[in-house]
């Protein structure tokens, strides 16, 4: 089983970390920015710098695609340099698509077979029918937006419907029926500890994607007090620029991952 | 205002006709698979056979991702000849994009600037705080997608909030908060006609984006009687395959600008 990837490099490295390879161009290191693939080379570094630490890399798709081919270049040659060194680290493919059936069928090969990911971001808006080509992928992962990260979530997301929100509606929906072949993940923001917690409670113990630690302000210790689920994984807690653009990526990786054990179980 | 690009191409050639450019590569004709450029080669064929009736093109980026970075470069190719041979023609990212408002800023610059195109499909699920990058655009068009065409739709869409579904409470917030710039459209598919009535009573003179015409069976009898505007516009009608992959495209084309022009008032 696919999600076993990433349960299984999460117990061996005793991590739960996930860094987001978002290398906007505009800041890199002037060192990296005239060779010849600055954000393959940028992130080549920080894969050296961090992999100890890490359970998943999850490069975000507008970091690349702003640059064009050569942005697509750069990301390919990412996902080649991950494959060939660090075969057992989870990749997300962070794209949020989510299209028409026969469009989302050839978004799954190029996230899965194109570019050779293990998992990726996808919206619920078009219902699963639409989602059934990365569904039916029994050898992928599809990560549901369910509760996101940003400060305006909610005017879409907390519009209730009988007694339940949205982002309550999804979280039933994947766990219970869009998740049959056991490849379903949810987003849920760090910035929400509350809907966190409270969507623990509805999807048992399926893996949820926690992004907006570091720059966005999300807490580690209230993460994995209400995400954690019963065998002490469950989660994939992500932090990008804050550890990518910092000072010391290799400080700042070991110190997250470090807090990330202290809170643990 | 970047609205009158389309609405002045649509009256000067008397056409609301949109081709969507998704030249799935395994369906190309023989003769253009072995080119340097098959899509973009494959587009300039179909471009120059069908411009005359056509007051939008559309190209979808699943069908150029899955070639990764070969693909960019064709879709590239592609939005230059558009620029540079038929400027007056809007032009559709059909990307169906929406990240937290950091990426956006990433994805706006790579579709609007990198690629230069006229408009954006955009997903609602983030909320309009996430959505800012691209709505502060006031030279760029923002079309939110609203009720899909696929068969699934109704899974998320039809969830009812008080007595009103999802589709029209994102017609509501999309045409009275998010469209302060006058830049927005929205997506509602051929397919669901009723619907589509509905939405234009909610949204005023609102343009909107129909795509399910042709292989998907919408009927343009329907989508002109229920969606068209009080100015004879408002109307940005969407056909993909059954155009661009007939034995005689131009004849296609013709037809269907010719059923469009008939039921038109």
């Amino acid at each position: 089983m696919i999600i076993e990837k990433y349960n299984t490099r999460a117990k061996k490295i005793n991590s739960l970390l996930c860094i987001g390879l978002d290398p906007d161009f505009e800041k890199l290191p002037e060192k990296f920015k005239n060779l010849k693939n600055p954000q393959f080379e940028f992130n080549k570094w920080i894969i050296e710098e961090t992999h100890e630490y890490v359970a998943a890399y999850k490069p975000n798709m507008g970091s690349y695609e702003v640059r064009g081919k050569d942005g697509w270049e750069d990301l390919a040659l990412t996902m080649k340099y991950l494959q060939k060194n660090y075969p057992d680290i989870f990749t997300i493919c962070d794209a949020k698509r989510g299209d028409i059936g026969y469009t989302n069928e050839l978004y799954a090969k190029a996230i899965f077979d194109t570019l050779g990911f293990d998992a990726v971001t996808l919206h619920p808006y078009l219902g699963s029918e639409a989602l059934k080509p990365f569904l039916d992928r029994t050898d992928k992962v599809s990560i549901i937006l369910c509760r996101t990260s940003n400060p305006g979530a909610g005017e879409i997301q907390d519009l209730e419907v009988m007694d339940k929100k949205i982002w309550q509606i999804v979280a039933e929906k994947v766990s219970r029926d869009w998740n049959k072949n056991n490849n379903c993940m949810l987003v849920v923001g760090a910035t929400y500890p509350e809907e966190l917690g409270e969507i623990r409670k509805i999807v048992g113990k399926l893996t949820l994607l926690v992004p907006g630690i570091g720059t966005q302000g999300g807490s580690v210790k209230e993460v994995i007090e209400k995400g954690m689920n019963s065998s002490g994984l469950g989660l994939i807690i992500s932090s990008s620029k804050a550890i990518i653009f910092a000072d010391n990526p290799k400080e700042e990786a070991r110190k997250l991952c470090g807090e990330i054990r202290k809170y643990e179980v």
